[in-house]
């Protein structure tokens, strides 16, 4: 019988497959292509295809723009908003909008073109996530925008056109929707069990360890109970903080260290498949509304790794409903017996 | 400068870009292949490769599951959700979960495998509906149904695994998540308003013209004014209405024939890209919750067509936060301008 799950923080359901469950080998997958080095303006030497760097970790003596960099970040060349102008909010009949006043940004994980981010050391991708952190804190001072989105497509079907490593960095003036609703499902969960639910949630999930991927001291990576989509993985810190930004070095180091396990197993259990994932946080600190007061004892931070290996059908996107052929309690049970 | 638009029933912002818009011509798109009539089971005369039908428009003599129809539906033969059984709710620790007890059927819509919905005279498209209509009537008698879904893939990028004409239900013992924010944002905008938020919506598409794509005596197609995706089309009724099968004899004439006009016209504007479209209706009347008291004066049924032009990326279903290359009021102009 396959089963109805709810979704404990935004309250939605999703049909979980129990019998005829989809296996790692039954997924069809395009193979992502590597790069050619030459057409590549995210190489070392190719810094003058993209728009001046905002932000580089970079050798002592090197020069912006040029090459001797580790993690390079730079403006995306077609943004989806723009950084000038004020934000314009008006009405038009019944209908809301404001100018596409934010900020679109590239982060090149790499000068090495074929290095994906989970074949780096460890202090690699700790650059890469302080990388995020910095961009994060800059932009925030910027007080037109409510939210910095940070993410990573692996792939073309998951929407990543230059296939050198990289992640991208959305700055806007509001704070996305489905952030809306965790905020409000985490504050009203709190509200009536006094208790936090991402509390919960790694109380659980650490004791019946079915959906367990793997943990360390900072970290608990698990398939979530209703992942909507299979092979999906939710990384969490053990601390509460409803901050990205306020990650701490030690922990940079130990999310550098779930996040390398965790994409390596993905990697090894699916043969390399396309990706996004989503560092979900709070939204910026001031001004804070005041149905939000309690953000920092409700909410907590995480990051989602979503595989994609099945289409996203827009009925799915058009009702919110949707059907997930793996269980994740196989998925992680796979994942977890990958040895790396 | 790209805009920010707030869809005013749901609150989701979307990124509108009114730069380097993407017109038709650009949009790269997979040809959908015609079937093999040999190999369709849902052919005339392949009946038996289906589970029996459960309803049928056919001719006076003819015998179920034999040849002589015009509509048939049929159980999925790999259905997402089965019938039998109670609905077994129960907690897993913090958790919610229920048996997944549900109703998905296939329509098939003609014995002809090569006729698509739009081709088909406007007696064949209404014959459509009101089977959509009779189903979903039918179904709601199952006290343990909450919502019927009815949706139409087409084209494998959708989500069609058959490319034989077909449209499919799901009957769910919950009420889909976006059905709720729907019905919960018209409720708001009517306590706050006093009025019909989709009459207002009608008044001023009607009324501006610039995102209307056609309209009848009974219906209006346009395009919203937050459109998450290029040439994304809404179909509304003029006639408050809160359930889809309350629509009337007249009225599906009337729908059959801006449906059949829309699907042309983006048919022939985009060489028949792929789309689903999905019926967005009221949960089932009995037992209505308190809180929805007032639907019937609230909330609006209608149908949603999105086509399949851009990649749905995996940080858009992650954050609700999407990113539309096309304007609504181009894509409408273009859409009115095609001359079927």
């Amino acid at each position: 019988m396959p089963e109805l799950r709810k979704d404990p923080v935004v309250g939605r359901w999703v049909i979980v497959a129990t019998e005829r469950a989809r296996r790692p080998g039954e997924f069809v997958q395009q193979r992502v292509e590597p790069v050619d080095p030459a057409k590549d303006p995210f190489s070392e030497r190719n810094e003058q295809y993209t728009p001046p760097e905002v932000f580089a970790f970079r050798d002592e003596r090197s020069k912006p723009n040029g090459p001797g960099w580790q993690v390079r970040v730079v403006p995306n060349k077609f943004p989806a908003l723009r950084v000038e102008g004020d934000l314009g909010k008006e009405g038009q009949g019944i209908y809301d909008k404001m100018n596409g006043v934010g900020a679109h940004e590239v982060i090149i994980e790499t000068p090495n073109p074929l290095l994906q981010l989970e074949q780096q050391p460890i202090e690699g991708i700790a650059r890469v996530i302080e990388t995020y952190k910095i961009r994060m804190v800059d932009l925030l001072h910027d007080t037109r925008f409510r939210y910095v989105l940070v993410f990573r497509n692996f792939g073309p079907q998951a929407g990543a056109n230059i296939p050198h490593p990289h992640s991208q960095l959305i700055a806007t003036p509001v704070t996305p929707k489905r952030i809306k609703e965790k905020l409000a499902g985490a504050m009203q969960y709190y509200g009536y069990k006094e208790r936090s639910i991402y509390e919960d949630i790694l109380r659980q999930e650490t004791k019946e360890g079915t959906r367990l991927v793997c943990e360390n001291a900072g970290f608990v990576a698990f398939c979530p109970f209703a992942s909507r989509f299979p092979f999906e993985v939710t990384i969490m810190p053990r601390r509460q903080s409803a901050y990205f930004q306020d990650i701490q070095p030690n922990e940079i180091l130990l999310l550098a260290d779930t996040l390398k396990l965790t994409l390596q197993k993905l990697a090894k259990a699916l043969n390399q498949p396309q990706y996004n994932y989503i560092i979900t946080t709070a939204p910026a600190r001031y001004p804070r509304p005041g149905y939000w007061a309690t953000i920092d004892q409700d909410f907590r931070w995480h990051i989602e790794i979503l595989p994609r290996l099945t289409l996203i059908a827009g009925f799915e996107v058009g009702t919110g409903f949707y059907i997930n052929p793996t269980p994740p309690e196989e998925a992680a049970k796979y994942l977890r017996e990958i040895q790396i």
